[in-house]
C-alpha cells in the first residue's frame, strides 16, 4: 500500500525512489529558505532532511527548488494547438497544472469536444484539469455549434479532473436572476466556481458575487481589483498575449490580500508561451516589479491550490505531490529542471511524453470537419442604408472595444473599406449549420492597407470572421481557412499569402508546436506585408465576436452592442 | 428560490431581512477597515454598501463588526457543561462556529455518545460542526467506555455537520504504519485530518504529515511549531485552561505564514470560558502582544474557515453566511452584539436559545448510568516492593509530566502519600466494566495536604481517578464522584466537601452554566482549604491519566511510560 511505503521512506527504512539533495527549498508557507534533501517516493515526496538514501540521487548544487508552477486559468486553444502539444510548450516553464476552460471547443462540439480535450492531455507530463464550461452558448446573440445544457454539466463533472464550473461569462444573466445560468450554478455548487465580470461594481457586483462566484481574471485597473476582493472574489491576475495587466494590477498586491491573488494566462499565443514563457513569466515580471521573489511564486503555487482545494499540491512538504521546478536565480526564475510526479518532465531539454491511448482516438475523430458555409449566401457588400456608422475599435492589448461613430466611405450604393482610414470591413460567416446567415460591420486599428485575414477562432461562437480591404481579398481569405477544414489564413486578391489550417473543430492544429509556430511567424509576415502596424492581429480579430466584453462586437446576427445585449444597426442617419 | 431572493436583495430591489449600517467592516481578506452598510437576507449577506432597505435595521454607530469566530479545536465536554450549555458560553463571545472533537463521551459512550452530542447541539444559534473521534480507545494501555471501529467513523461520516477527522493521537501508531490507524486515516481520506503530536520531529515527523494529517494543536514552542509548519501543517495556536501555549508561540507569527495559523482552546474550563473568554480571549492576547488585529481576527476567522473548507463563512462578503461579531475597541474587541445566520444570538446580553428536538431525548436518555465500578476490588493500599518509586511529576499549565523518582514514605509495609514532601497516592478505578481493576501510583505537584479529590473526569479513558493523602478520603471522594452518576468530589476523612455531579457519561452536567459553575467554585474552594496552592487541581488531575502525552502517565492498567508505550512497576530497589 503507497501510504505504508510512504511512510517507510519518510523514516528512512526504505529507500526513496528519488533524493533530490543540496536543493534550497523555497517553502512558500514560511516564506523561509533553506538548504535541505528532498525524498520522493510514489510520486509524492515522503520527506525533507538531509541523508535520505534513493535509488536514484541529483544533486541540485544550492539551485532553488519550488513547487510545480500552477495556472490558475487558461484557455489551450488560445495556443492554436492541442493539449498534448500545449503540454510541450509549458513543461519547459515550470507548470505542472493547469486548469484550463475548454470553453472554445464546447462552443463548437459540446461534450464531445470536451472529452477530446480530456482524452489528449492524459499523456502529457502535468495535470491538466478542467473547469466545466459555463454559457455555452455564451448569449443567444450568436450563433454557436453547440449547446451545454445543465445535463451536459452534470455529465461532466463525473468526469475525473473537472474540479468546478468554469468562468460564468453571463454576468447580466446573473445579476438578473436569469433561470438557465443560476441551474449551472447550482449543478456545481461547493465547487469553485470561476467568475468573469469585467467593470461590474456596486449592487450588480453584490448580485454576482452572492451567487458563489469564487474568482475574476477580467480586473484592469487596481480600483476594480479591490473592489472584488472586497466582494470576497479571488483575483486571477491575468498575463495574456492580448489583455496584459500584470502591471496596471501590481500596486494592489499587499501582503495582507496576497492569498486572496493567483496568477492565469488565460488567452496566450503559441510564440509567447515559447518565447516569454507561462506562469514563470508573470512570476518573473512581478519580481521585477517588486514582488518579493516568494510571494510571487506563492501566488503561482499555494495560492491556486488552495483556491481550486488541491490539497496534494502547492508547497514541498511530506505527502505533497512531487511537482517541482528547480532554478538558479531567486530574481528570475528560469526552469531548469521540471519534476511532475517524482519523475522529470524534461529530459535534455524535451519534454518526456506518455503514450497516448486508444480510446482517445475516437473523441479524436469527431473533432474534424465542423466548417459548414452555405457559401451561395456569403455576399459581403454593405449597402449604404446611412451615412453614419457605428465602428468596432480595436483597443490595443484589451479585450474590449470602443463603439466609434464615423462616417462611411460609399462608392456605387455600398459602403466599401477606407484603409486611409483605417476603416476595414468586417464579416462573421456562420460555419456551423451552413445557415449562410453573415454578420457585417466595420472596424477601426487593425490597420491592413490591402489584403484581408480570415480565421475560425472567433470568440466564443467560432464562425468564420474575415476583415479586410476588399471583398475579394476578403473571400479568398476565408475560403483559405475554410478549407483547410478551419484555420487562418491571409489573402491578397486572389492570392493566398500564408495560412496555419486548425483541422481541431477549427480551433487547434494537429501538428508540432514547432511547425505551428513556423505557420504562425508566416501569417504575421503576411500581415505586416500588408500593412498592419500591429503585433497579432489574428488575436485581436479573434476577440471582436465576443459579444460578452464591451463595447461594440460582431457576431453572424450582426453588431452587438454589448451593454445593452441587443442587436443595433450599422448605420445611423443624421440630417 | 433562495439564490433568487438573495440576487434580488443584492441589487437593492428586494428589502434585506436586516441592514447592519455605519459598522466599521474588518475585511480580513485586504486587512482593510471601510464603513458599509451590510444587508441580510435568508441568513445570508446579500450585499455590501450604503443605502439598502431593510425589513429591520440596526445602527451600529462605527462599532467594528467583524467575522463571527470560529475555534478550530475544542473539546466541549472539557467544559463539564452539555453542548447547548457550552453555547451559552461562547456565543457571548463572538463564537459562531466551533470544530468541535467529541472524543471524551466517544471513550465512553461510542457512536451513541457522539450521536448525542450532535443532537443537543442542534438548538444552539452557534454552528456545532465535529470532527470524528479518531483512536478511540487512544492505547490498549487503558481500558475504555468504547471503541470506535472503522465502519464507526464510516457510519459517522454520514452524519451532517461531521467535517473530517479528529485529532490522531496515536503518533507512535501513524509512524510505524499500524495498519488501524492508517485504516481511519483511509476512510477520511480527502477531508481534513488534524493532528497531535507534541515533540515529534525530523524523520518521524515526515512521516506522520505524509500520511495527510493537516493541523497540529500541541506545539509549545516556535522551535517546534516552525519545524512542523515546514512539514505543511497548519499550527493552531491553542490557550486552554491548562495548556497554554499562545504566549510562546507569539514570535512564531509572521505576515508569510499567518495563514497556515490558527486558534484553538482545545481544553478549557467553564469558569475561563466566562470569565477570560473564548477565542476572543485569544484575539485580545494576541492584540496585546503585538500581532496586527485585523492578522489576529483573521487568524480566529478566514484561516479556520479556509482549512476546514468552509467557503461560507470566515470574511464579511457577499453570499456568506451572516455570522457577525460586533464590537468597540480595535485594539480590544469584545464582543457586544453577535449575529449568527443573520439573527441575533443574544439579545439583552441572554443568548437566544431554539427548541431542543424531541428525537434527541433518547440519544440523551442512553448517556446517563455509565458508571460501573466493582467496590470490592477497590483496594487503595500499595505494598511496599521497592526503595524508590516512579512519581508523576504534575507541570504548571502543561499537560505532559515529569517522571520523577523519589523515595517512598513507607509505613506498616504500605507505601503511603507525603503531604509533606507532596507526594500524594493516585489511583485509577475502571468505571465501564466493573472488572475492579485498579491502577495505583504517586503524584507530585498538586499539593493537598489532606483530603482527597475524585473525578470521573480522566482523558481519555474516563475511569474514576482519585488523589489523596489518606485512604479513606480517597474513597469517601470516589464514591461521592461515582455515586453521582459521575461526577467531581473532593471529601476529607468521610466527610464529603463539594462536589459537581455530572450525570451525562460521568462527563457533562445536565445543570445550567451558572449551577455548574457555583459548584466547580464550591470544589475549588474545598481543594484550597485542604492546602493545595494551585488554581484547578481537577484539570490537571483530568490528564494524569492520559498515556498518549509524555512522559509518566496513570491508567487502570498501571503507570504508564509514554515514551515506551508500555506498563512499568511503581517500584524499583536499588541496593
Amino acid at each position: 500500500m503507497t501510504l505504508e511505503r510512504l511512510i517507510s521512506v519518510a523514516r528512512g527504512e526504505d529507500p526513496a525512489d528519488l533524493v533530490l539533495n543540496n536543493g534550497r527549498i523555497v517553502d512558500v508557507v514560511s516564506g523561509e529558505i533553506y538548504t535541505a534533501g528532498i525524498a520522493i517516493a510514489e510520486g509524492y515526496i515522503a520527506g525533507i532532511g538531509d541523508g535520505y538514501r534513493g535509488v536514484k540521487g541529483v544533486d541540485l548544487r544550492g539551485r532553488y527548488v519550488c513547487p510545480g508552477f500552477i495556472d490558475s486559468h487558461v484557455h489551450v486553444e488560445s495556443s492554436l494547438v492541442r493539449p498534448r502539444e500545449f503540454a510541450r510548450a509549458v513543461v519547459p516553464c515550470g507548470v505542472t497544472t493547469i486548469v484550463s476552460n475548454p470553453h472554445e471547443i464546447a462552443n463548437v462540439l459540446g461534450v464531445e469536444g470536451v472529452r477530446f480535450m480530456l482524452g489528449d492531455a492524459r499523456s502529457a507530463p502535468l495535470d491538466f484539469l478542467f473547469t466545466i464550461p459555463s454559457c455555452v452558448p455564451a448569449t443567444s446573440l450568436a450563433t454557436s455549434g453547440a449547446r451545454l445544457t445543465k445535463e451536459d454539466i452534470e455529465l461532466l463533472l463525473q468526469e475525473p479532473g473537472m474540479i468546478g464550473l468554469g468562468e460564468v461569462m453571463d454576468f447580466p444573466g446573473v445579476v438578473s436572476g436569469d433561470r438557465r445560468i443560476l441551474e449551472e450554478i447550482g449543478v456545481c455548487r461547493g465547487l469553485p466556481i470561476d467568475g468573469h465580470c469585467p467593470g461590474l461594481s456596486d449592487r450588480e457586483l453584490n448580485a454576482y458575487a452572492v451567487t458563489g462566484i469564487a474568482s475574476e481574471h477580467e480586473c484592469t485597473t487596481v480600483e476594480e481589483a479591490g473592489e472584488k476582493l472586497r466582494k470576497g472574489m479571488k483575483i486571477f491576475i491575468r498575463e495574456g498575449s492580448v489583455a496584459r495587466n500584470l502591471k496596471a494590477l501590481l500596486p494592489l498586491i499587499t501582503p495582507y490580500n496576497e492569498r486572496w491573488l493567483c496568477f492565469c494566462t488565460d488567452d496566450r499565443r503559441l510564440s509567447d508561451l515559447m518565447e516569454e514563457g507561462s506562469i514563470d513569466h508573470l512570476v518573473r515580471m512581478a519580481i521585477a516589479g517588486g514582488v518579493p521573489p516568494v510571494m510571487a511564486i506563492r501566488m503561482a503555487t499555494l495560492n491556486p491550490a488552495e483556491h481550486f482545494r488541491l490539497y496534494d499540491r502547492g508547497l514541498i512538504a511530506p505527502g505533497r505531490r512531487a511537482d517541482l521546478t528547480v532554478f538558479r536565480d531567486l530574481n528570475e526564475p528560469r526552469p531548469e529542471l521540471v519534476y511532475y510526479k517524482g519523475v522529470p518532465a524534461l529530459r535534455d531539454g524535451i519534454v518526456v511524453m506518455g503514450e497516448p491511448r486508444a480510446v482517445d482516438a475516437k473523441y479524436e475523430a469527431k473533432t474534424r470537419d465542423t466548417i459548414h458555409v452555405e457559401w451561395s449566401g456569403v455576399d459581403l457588400r454593405i449597402p449604404a442604408e446611412g451615412n453614419l456608422i457605428r465602428v468596432i475599435g480595436a483597443v490595443e492589448d484589451q479585450l474590449i472595444t470602443e463603439s466609434i461613430i464615423m462616417e462611411p466611405l460609399i462608392k456605387n450604393g455600398n459602403a466599401e473599406s477606407d484603409p486611409a482610414r483605417d476603416l476595414l470591413k468586417i464579416a462573421v460567416v456562420e460555419r456551423h449549420l451552413a445557415s449562410g446567415r453573415v454578420g457585417k460591420g466595420f472596424v477601426r486599428g487593425i490597420g491592413l492597407k490591402s489584403g484581408a485575414m480570415a480565421g475560425t477562432v472567433a470568440h466564443d461562437h467560432h464562425n468564420l470572421i474575415v476583415i479586410g480591404a476588399d471583398d475579394l481579398s476578403m473571400k479568398t481569405a476565408a475560403e483559405a481557412a475554410a478549407f483547410a477544414g478551419g484555420g487562418l489564413a491571409v489573402a491578397d486578391g486572389n492570392a493566398v499569402l500564408a495560412s496555419l489550417p486548425l483541422p481541431i473543430a477549427g480551433l487547434m492544429s494537429d501538428q508540432p508546436i514547432e511547425v505551428v509556430r513556423g505557420q504562425a511567424a508566416a501569417l504575421a509576415d503576411a500581415l505586416k506585408k500588408l500593412g498592419s502596424p500591429r503585433f497579432d492581429p489574428f488575436m485581436t480579430m479573434s476577440f471582436l465576436g465576443l459579444e460578452v466584453i464591451p463595447c461594440l462586437k460582431l457576431t453572424d446576427l450582426g453588431l452587438v452592442d454589448v451593454n445593452l445585449q441587443k442587436v443595433v444597426p450599422l448605420f445611423m442617419r443624421l440630417p
